[in-house]
């Protein structure tokens, strides 16, 4: 039923417990992964304080790392073909376009992330995607 | 993978595309689907302009209607167990007491509905299911 299924992954808990419930769905219904994530512009506040660069890298690595640790814990448990994606921007922008763009049939996605306190504040990307995304939205707690 | 579907409809063009694609869903993961149909309470300013009695006849009634046409036309398109349920309340309290209370592995629900023009005001339902609901909430569009 859904031939390709986007999973946005920020590396918490909650992110990798929302990836296995899609893979476990995939795998029944024979359907694509696609894990995503999407690193943040640093705020100028931060900018401030550090060697950015430095920081570039190491939040860089992070990504790479979460994607790659996410991918191999998933493709071990099930038989599923699995891409991975990288990206700089806005999350909940970023994950729409990219839904948008190459056509998923499905975005599934946590309840709750790494920003689940600003998300009080700001509006958490789950609801952000929920509303803007144009394909259907599955929301794991 | 779910055994339990809630799919709340509220008659909207919307919400029966949206069990459409719970039902297939369904049929392809060999889960029940429950039909949910929420009359919310009548705003004051209503009833004081027309005759309550007859108006509460005729939303009940309305409700039903909804419920059976819908089960009619996914039971014959899919080989599906259907129930269904009608009830009073705040319709995104209802559906997460619902889910809750009767243990729903998913609920299936569109991004609009017949309250489109309200929810931009108050947060429409099927928002605040996803941020409420204790099961995994998946928003059709």
């Amino acid at each position: 039923m859904y031939k390709k299924i986007l999973v946005p992954i920020d590396g918490s808990e909650n992110s990798l417990k929302t990836l296995d419930h899609a893979a476990e769905l995939a795998s029944v219904l024979g359907s694509k992964i696609a894990l995503f994530h999407v690193i943040a512009p640093l705020p100028s506040t931060v900018q401030r304080y550090v060697q950015v660069n430095n920081l570039v890298q190491e939040v860089q690595g992070f990504g790479q790392e979460v994607l790659e640790d996410a991918k191999k814990a998933i493709a071990k448990k099930y038989n599923l073909e699995i891409e991975t994606d990288l990206i700089y921007g806005d999350p909940a922008n970023e994950i729409c376009d990219k839904a948008k763009k190459d056509q998923f049939d499905l975005i599934v996605i946590g309840s709750r992330g790494l920003s689940e306190i600003t998300s009080i504040i700001m509006g958490s990307v789950s609801r952000r995607v929920a509303r803007h995304a144009v394909c259907p939205v599955l929301i794991v707690r």
